[in-house]
């Protein structure tokens, strides 16, 4: 028995990964899609410029438009919102209020206290403040987020290691995909041959959802990871994944090869409930030298994992390593379909 | 008065950017070119695909190509080595026994004890190594090498900071361009759209090296600099330009505008003797919180500075800014001929 | 029943593509690998260096490459060769004489008289020469070859009209993809940011494989067609996929509509005999303006098809399109594997 | 003496480059910039995102900006007009009515009968059409314009074999740089690694402007040139460069060599009147095989030539070459200024 989903924000780039995602999804069926005033109306098709090099779902491209309002009459129980962080806040909310589970890959609500900002394979107890959230606001239904696109491939790097040995710091320098801005997104002439050691807002928000999404739920609320975590991002001329450039210091020292292997064996959740969109290898180590690279690494495990490689002793922090996801799928629409998956499996989504 | 000056090398990629940066010098004269027996014996225009964006200088293009020995009766008193580290240690050896100045690119002798690791504007007290060289290997010549082209960006930052407030630990990733790579170099598939996380050996010489260049002359060798440097080196799809993202742990904290205001206002022997290649600014601050850039930036100063940005503090290791500079100007040819430039200031070169 | 099959110059940048399509083939099982002398003895996985986006096949991994020579004892019936230009020659007709079906990407052979140049969808009757070549050499097996990769991606599109309205005269302009040049090939501080407006021997190769392709057979060899066609070549910072400029004279002018009909409805013997490897649609026809772009539309049909867009009239020519095709699929290792396809259909590959 | 003049939306990516090019100009001050509304009152380095990898020159820095209307009283003679099409209209006509020298690059008065369209190497005799215009209008000022700038690089390129040889055809497929797009312009997630086979508007753009420039002038207009032109457009990852593959059909059979001294001869009135922002080669020939490249060759001759190579025999139309221009200096800005040098040394822009 299948779910029935519509994605907000469905013609941007996050949107149409949702789209393009759910084809075909054993649990979730689309149904709607909405955006914005100017598309409404209009089928899917006509509105949106597809821009992934698989073609759009033929069951998406009859559907209409709807506008992204609840009283619009979505007709279905979970939406998952690609809204942009402009608008997000007070749309995602009204939704909620309406009894609709909203899968959020907004900023908007990820830091607020009774919302769970999730990754399955690291905290999935964290799924507990549904329930918070829902009495707290005398909501139907809840807000639930995944993490900034660069957040979501460091983190689950780090939380095998963090688990088995402790993490005291993380000082991080990422290398980020153009995609991650969306579309128009950045101009080609800004980026084409060069690098720009700037994204707004980024590092922020990785230094400070790393830290809640590796935190302790502690009366209703997540208690923020202890470890310092310090971030450079810049933005390279790749089209999907984010590298990131790791520095580590763990709470004990276990040797490189202790740490290849609990990367190479993490399993968590999402792998015993045998979740649909699970990734077999949530942390996928790569022996190589010259291993990740966005290009040839980044749609292993369909674009759901941490690709970890050049694991290695680092005098100054203890350890150093490189890691890759795909942005706009572990990083952002696969993520949020994950985390749905993970609601249902407790039963969170259908009483939604 | 000019020096007779000869390339090593010459049809390479830092090759051709010494014989580009030689047109017109005021103090050098460029009069023979050397390469390998294949090119040998044609003239420089035929020998070498010309590959830099500015038309090769009239006065190279009928130099007749000599084999890179010094029997060969290279007629000139200084010779600037592009050679390949696969050949470039006993060619240079053999070149300094005969008596030329050699400065070289090369990574073979950057870590012998008595051979400087010359930054001008950093370390020019370590030229007191070359009689020291000459007097122990009996030569009539020497050699003096110049940093590899990424720990040169770095070190140059470093040293107002190390000068003014010490400096304890270096955390740095690389964003390297291809043209580092030579030519033919990296190929296209493995680069276009993609990152590389991996540069064979680069970050065991950023780590060494910087820490030499810091460090003090003590008896006639040089003691390596306390501070901790560990390096991830990375290649993005950038022509001429390496980036680093740096955090860094000062022996003070100075705060960020002190830290400014040294890399503002740092000049240094170079800038003071009017080196005709010095930097008006070695290290050249910019404000923009999205510089520098490498296609917007990479020439300023001609090439020959350091371009910090986004200088910030950081709650785990005190600071952390952006350094860009260009791989093969300052961080090869350029830094070489800089060096060149300093030593003939102290009288060290014309009686080499 | 399958059949047994090798791949000759199995590491190089084609030869991987010929490994990773005949995974899974419902005909051929890869048995055999073969290369160069220095990689002979060593498993496939360590011998070569995967290039591609997808894992090597787990049935690859293990298999030990051999030597590229008939007396090595490749124990299968047919070879694809995706050996170089420089060394294709005196071996592949080595196996054909020693009784293997020969399916080369190779230029060597493409033009020789009993040698069919085979596109099935184009020339399926050009299999008659592999009787006329087996009878005049004396040989117990066979060459068969597929064309340049411009070239297949080109008269793919041109025999729908060719078929239907005839064809005079033919202007293209490539835009080819880096991957074209192998691997190593094209370093990237050539082509990065960049157009190279000349590919070695590649118009030659187009202009004269195209009307072989589309030529009559008379007598055991093929009277080229006569249409004139001129072709000029370039290098763009593509990774996959080759991009043609084309202005065409047809036999007739059969109006914009009746053209777009030709190619949306084109189908051939390989859809008819339902060859595995053969795309619904050869000649795939897209309607947006912008379109087929290479990032966007190079993998649909798998690869294996002539994506056309922008048919329109030409007051200079007649009508003119642009057309995009995977060169390393359609243009290389898909387009022998077809050709394998075909010959097996009329049982001329079995008892090579 | 300077004239005194300035630049309408001097904000956007050509109006940067007419500021950049006006830097140390001999006859001509740049005192004035103007831009929207938005931008109005700002100083020019506070209203500007400036995107040269030059520095803004110092001249420019500080000038406020004012807005584009004649009205707010622009205090110079001239203004190079770089504003979006969507606008120049009404607003250029404003300004010549006002009594102002209007040089556009814009295409909106490109056609217009009385409105020259000039190439001065080309057809420096259609100023001619600056009275008639005055005359017919009643204005005090004008307007002439330069040609879009595919049509620009090529006609430079025809017309020494038109005017020696006679032209008949001309098929021309481009590939253009980003920077033709303007800022933001084109999505990076559109043309990385990619090719776009469509520019909007831009076909038609290069097949009339290119027969009204070698058109002869009869009665106060422009009889187009008889030759058929076509064009097909195409967008690929380059920052600046126009390059054309062009197939052209002369009037007789002069031999390949006789095409390429045309070329390499080929001077006009710039050259002979010493304008400063002239050429000395305005088509400048070049011999290696796979040349013109922008990233090499684009700078040549400050960016004001047309770069021509591979001249060989074409079998179909007679002809092919390859042609690079520099789209953002001859294709724009630069165009624009050379114009107003050709009128400011006939006496037609002083008292305009």
């Amino acid at each position: 028995m299948t779910m029935r989903v519509g994605v907000l924000g469905a013609t941007g780039a996050v949107g149409q990964r949702f789209v393009q995602l759910l084809e075909g999804h054993p649990w979730f069926e689309l149904v709607a899609v909405a955006a914005s005033e100017r598309s409404a109306g209009k089928c899917y098709r006509e509105a949106c410029t597809w821009k992934l090099d698989v073609p759009m779902p033929a069951a998406a491209r009859d559907l209409v438009v709807q506008p992204a309002e609840p009283g619009g009459g979505l007709e279905c129980d979970v939406v998952f919102s690609a809204l942009d962080a402009s608008v997000a806040g007070p749309v995602e909310e009204a939704f909620a209020a309406a009894g609709y589970a909203v899968l959020s890959n907004a900023r908007n609500h990820r830091m607020a206290d009774d919302v769970p900002l999730l990754v399955p394979e690291v905290n999935p107890e964290h799924t507990a403040l549904v329930p918070v959230q829902k009495r707290r606001r005398g909501w139907r239904g809840f807000i639930a987020t995944n993490p900034n696109c660069a957040a979501a491939t460091l983190v689950l790097a780090l939380a095998p290691l963090e688990r088995r040995f402790g993490l005291k710091a993380v000082a991080v320098t990422t290398l980020q995909a153009i995609s991650g801005a969306g579309y128009p997104g950045l101009p080609s002439l800004d980026i084409l041959g060069n690098v720009i050691p700037f994204i707004a807002g980024e590092e922020e928000k990785i230094e400070r959802e790393t830290r809640k999404i590796l935190g302790r739920l502690e009366g209703g609320a997540v208690a923020p990871h202890p470890a310092m975590v310090s971030a450079t991002t810049t933005r390279v001329p790749v089209v999907d994944g984010h590298t990131a450039s790791v520095f580590v210091t763990l709470g004990r020292d276990p040797g490189p090869e202790a740490i290849r292997e609990a990367l190479r064996t993490y399993r968590s959740v999402p792998q015993e409930r045998n979740l649909p969109s699970a990734p077999a290898h949530p942390t996928l180590l790569v022996d190589e030298d010259d291993r990740p690279q966005p290009r040839l690494d980044v749609n292993r495990e369909r674009g759901m994992a941490s690709i970890v490689g050049r694991v290695r002793r680092c005098d100054l922090m203890g350890y150093k390593f490189v890691v890759l996801g795909h942005n706009t799928i572990r990083g952002a629409a696969g993520a949020s379909i994950l985390n749905a998956e993970l609601l249902q499996s407790e039963g969170l989504l259908t009483n939604a």
